[in-house]
């Protein structure tokens, strides 16, 4: 019919729009209460990768989230496939979203008693870190008065939308010139930052936080690389001081792979550029993505 | 033209439209990031309530999320003014939201390098708690495992959209028969709930949280309600312990008013009823809605 997918394409109430097309309602609590959970999934030459891990883990964040779209794990696929598609996007960050909605007796103010629903929407590949910035090695601003929402306030291994927190926090690394932002928690221990998982190699070992912090896809691959390559790897509280006295910083995300980190505050690392083991890593990231055990295919028209 | 505002109306992109016709981009990072500034100032028999409060306190929230909505206070008001006197409601919920909008460079992850933009919505008047509960005296659920965001991760005081702590205390409440939930925070004290400020009455004083809660217009009505009334009042930590050893204990909200407490979980507070002093401060509360003095008339056509 003519429509503009360039800019990406939405799959909503059954239909498959462009993405400036695709709107929720002002009063939908998914708004209103940023009530969601949401996952996203990379395609990368025209492939999902290990889309059955971030299928697993939507479903999982939309059951914890007492959500029911009133769609099976197939039919949610086969949105993503049929959309993804439909946009002619060979490389691409698709999200899937599962919105609380509204309450199905007006005036309710019980979470129980709502019109749940799904949407997806997928647009050009984003990296959450550009990759000229990510290859020099990235700069990180660790905040200092910003602390990470804590588990037992909001969830953060059910994906949302709660970026107050990083939002304040991006703030303040642009002001000082920082690429990005990581954000401590309560007791002094990092977590992550917006759309990234943060990793500290010290000597054969990388250390991870694994509480606070999503469960991120990206992450476990960066374990199994890390793995493959001989380190050991840890998941635990991982103290600040602990992350400053690292050999290498690393992050890992959906959208762009594995970033070295050059600086976070005033401490330098690999003598200001990425290091080598990350630099390594990285490319083992991308090698992987075309691995066809991890890849499932999209049949483009 | 014949469009049907009984449901409510929506000033967006500077058009008035029934509010199921106002809508966001799924990309909006309004969505995507909760990254919003909101304020809700109440209409009652045709006139906004302390409109000039609430108006402060809302361009006060936007210039701390460092927002630039392009639109000036008094247009803000006349958008307001003209959009409740188009859905003739007589008593209404007004909301009016600043979002972060999408990046103007495509693919960026700068927070200051967005399009903010300005929308508001009326419906029907919203009572966080039903009034026939509300004169009862409402039965509230004290988390036990779910703590109030931080004010360090994210700042109640400028009104927001981050709700899953609440939606997920609302959960736990529903499940176990209460109304609502109050939710306290990592140090034993007493916060605030989903759309409410909460007050401790023992002997001739009244307690209301200070930190790590929204200051609420209908929270200061309240406070200046119970010194009319000869109370003493203090704004401080209010811990756990204390609040269940009050003689009473009542809810403040732009959704309602006040409303009295009749027990938290096991503690039965007033035999079971709503206490003598709120009874009297929720009819207080009631009368000052219609004093000249807090009234700004709205001209409908």
């Amino acid at each position: 019919m003519g429509k503009d997918f360039t800019k990406g394409a939405a799959w909503i109430r059954g239909q498959i729009v462009p993405v400036a097309e695709a709107t929720i309602g002002v009063t939908d609590w998914a708004l209103t209460h940023s009530d969601v959970a949401y996952d996203v999934v990379p395609v990368w030459e025209g492939a999902f990768f290990r889309l059955g891990d971030y299928l697993d883990r939507f479903v999982t964040s939309m059951h914890s989230c007492r959500m029911d779209v009133g769609l099976s794990r197939a039919e949610i696929e086969a949105a993503l496939h049929a959309m993804v598609a439909r946009s002619e996007l060979r490389e691409a960050y698709v999200a899937m979203v599962a919105a609380r909605g509204t309450p199905i007796i007006p005036g309710s103010r019980d979470p129980r008693n709502c019109a749940n629903h799904f949407y997806a929407w997928c647009v050009p590949y984003i990296h959450v870190v550009k990759p000229e910035v990510a290859e020099a090695g990235a700069t990180l601003w660790l905040s200092d008065n910003t602390r990470r929402i804590p588990d037992d306030s909001v969830n953060p291994r059910a994906k949302n939308y709660h970026w107050g927190d990083f939002t304040q926090g991006l703030f303040e690394a642009k002001d000082r010139g920082f690429e990005t932002v990581v954000l401590p928690d309560h007791a002094g221990n990092v977590t992550e930052g917006p759309g990234f998982n943060i990793f500290a190699l010290k000597g054969d070992k990388v250390v991870t936080p694994d509480r606070g912090v999503l469960h991120g896809i990206t992450r476990r691959t960066a374990l199994e690389l890390a793995r493959a390559e001989g380190f050991r790897t840890e998941e635990r509280a991982l103290p600040v001081a602990e992350l400053m006295e690292a050999d290498e910083v690393f992050l890992s995300t959906s959208g762009g792979g594995i970033v070295p980190v050059a600086r976070i505050n005033e401490r330098v690392f690999s003598n200001g550029r990425s290091g080598p083991v990350a630099t390594r890593l990285r490319q083992s990231y991308f090698d992987l993505l075309r691995d066809p055990a991890h890849r499932t295919e999209i049949a483009y028209d």
